[in-house]
């Protein structure tokens, strides 16, 4: 039996940063494993080790593939008598954006009762909508930075003073997002951002702010968590180099900062993760400002799982602690006694 | 074809509660219709309206009738030498609490394309967990009572004097609810609470509150309102009367209040319901006190569709604006270019 799935592709405008970050994973993690391709159709394809570049989805060559049911128990293949599962111990939710953060992955994963590493519905929606995000992270004492929203067809009044960042409410990267530094181009960037959500998110815009990415993930023995890192000021808007940043298996520039600081994110990262993001490698991106910490966003299916912040990342794959499902019994106790009251 | 497919039982507490609330709904909706059962096992059936009785079920009668399988496109039959489709247009989401309220089922119509009454996977998450209720509500302007939450395992300091009523964090209904008075009765209050979520909400408990109810729906000529009930008191913490109320088709108490109020109630559901309940019926549950108005709760998919707090139902249940699906392009335009910059 394999160890891994790993499940990428998807419905979502990352779909094809998440086959990169599925080849990048390829090489990284070093159990056996094997892939499940989830087409623009949402159709399953197996797709063998050696497949796995680029122009075999560019060109879809995986549609002669190995086609899969995902069913209760798994995923199955069609054979000329019967079905067959697809044996794995763990899969891997690897779909960027839209299905597979926004909760529907692994609504599906946990319907079929597969065994998967990802975040559950909770948390795919809370981190997935930046309000949910804003309102979350304040219920737990943790800073965010003011907002705005605005939905596509009201008003455009802007209550903050220039520049301003606008963003799709719900994206994933930096898809769609925009710095504005007058009234033309938050025009123009509204437009931009409407094209994927109707509903955008305004924030003041700190041209110096500190940025600084610290992934984690429970284990049985209590959190692991990356080295924090700084990442480097050029990328943060180039949508190219975003992109590049999901295929990542190393290079990222470790953050020269004091270990109180160090312990607060930790301490932080806690908060936002316990109760809500137990199953899932998550990298939860920090502002510093004026020696405040503010949290900017929790990635739940961070680009290749932020594999390269950490020393060690087959070591933390393996480890990572699943959270149960609870056992409801379903007994007919009640239904003979509601239907003789109903009676009545 | 069928106008409507009620689809009903599943994984949850309400599991038998959903099956009641089928059957009632089998004389309430007078346009053609067909019944889907999700059992214990996450298996589904297709049920004859002529089964539609509380004994097929609990005597798993259903075994014995056709097994449908949820793919691409909608439900399938087997026949056989090949799959054929359940035709219906609209599917009902009927399965309380659980998966049908916490965004699974929502996720899976809409993952296999099945076009359906019920709350999305955003709405579900924010109103099947009480405290993202109260955030969601804030964010709105909309007052909630205090509350506080407590974690399995951890500290049971109470910070409101009592009475207070003691809640799972994400059930529907009244299950695993209590009122405590003293210590003593917190303290086993916890402990049944905590039989159903490892996270529990507190509130402060008021003897002379006021409940009102209020149906609503977004639909293509504005939003239809149900009457306002005022629930009768002795049926607020009874199991067994509450479980009741899943299964009614008439009987409820008309609120004696004034249009401001009315109107006030109205703008509030509003608030709640756009944009993030689009699609469903819903009933919001107020309290009033001291002249506020405060949100309760938000039940997207209620007992019965809370048809009883409709004059015509029917026509209600036909007017239903669906929200539209974004499509995403996927025309892999960028892998190549990734790719090639990843190799520089």
């Amino acid at each position: 039996m394999d160890n891994f799935a790993i499940l990428f592709g998807g419905v979502s405008y990352e779909h094809e940063i998440s086959i990169v970050s599925a080849i990048t994973l390829k090489d990284v993690i070093k159990e056996d494993k094997i892939f499940i391709f989830c087409d623009a159709n949402r159709e399953f394809y197996l797709v063998d080790k050696e497949d796995m570049k680029a122009s075999f989805f560019s060109k879809r060559e995986y549609k002669k593939g190995e086609k899969l049911t995902l069913k209760q128990g798994g995923f199955y293949k069609k054979s000329l008598l019967k079905e067959r599962r697809v044996e794995f111990a763990t899969l891997i939710n690897l779909i960027h954006g839209k299905e597979g953060e926004d909760g529907t992955i692994s609504s599906l994963l946990d319907f079929f009762e597969v065994k998967y590493i990802g975040p559950r519905v909770e948390g795919s929606v809370i981190s997935y909508n930046k309000e949910f995000t804003k309102l979350y992270a304040k219920s737990r004492d943790i800073e965010v930075l003011d907002y705005q929203i605005l939905q596509k067809g009201c008003d455009r009044k802007l209550i903050f003073d220039y520049p301003v960042i606008i963003k799709p409410l719900r994206l994933g990267s930096s898809i769609g997002l925009s710095v504005a530094r007058d009234e033309k181009e938050f025009e123009y960037a509204l437009d931009v951002a409407y094209e994927f959500d109707n509903s955008v998110i305004i924030e003041p815009f700190f041209e110096n702010i500190k940025e600084y990415n610290l992934a984690g993930v429970k284990s049985k023995d209590g959190y692991i968590f990356s080295f924090i890192e700084e990442p480097l000021k050029e990328s943060i808007l180039d949508f190219d180099k975003k992109y590049l940043d999901f295929s990542r298996s190393e290079g990222a520039n470790r953050a020269n900062i004091d270990q109180n600081l160090q312990k607060i994110m930790q301490k932080t990262f806690v908060s936002l993760y316990e109760g809500l993001f137990e199953g899932a490698i998550v990298r939860c991106d920090f502002f510093l400002k004026d020696d405040k910490l503010y949290l900017n966003e929790i990635n739940p299916v961070p680009g290749s799982l932020a594999n390269y912040l950490f020393n060690d990342f087959n070591s933390v794959i393996k480890a990572i602690l699943l959270p149960k499902k609870r056992d409801i019994p379903i007994d007919y106790r009640y239904i003979n006694s509601i239907n003789a009251a109903k009676c009545k």
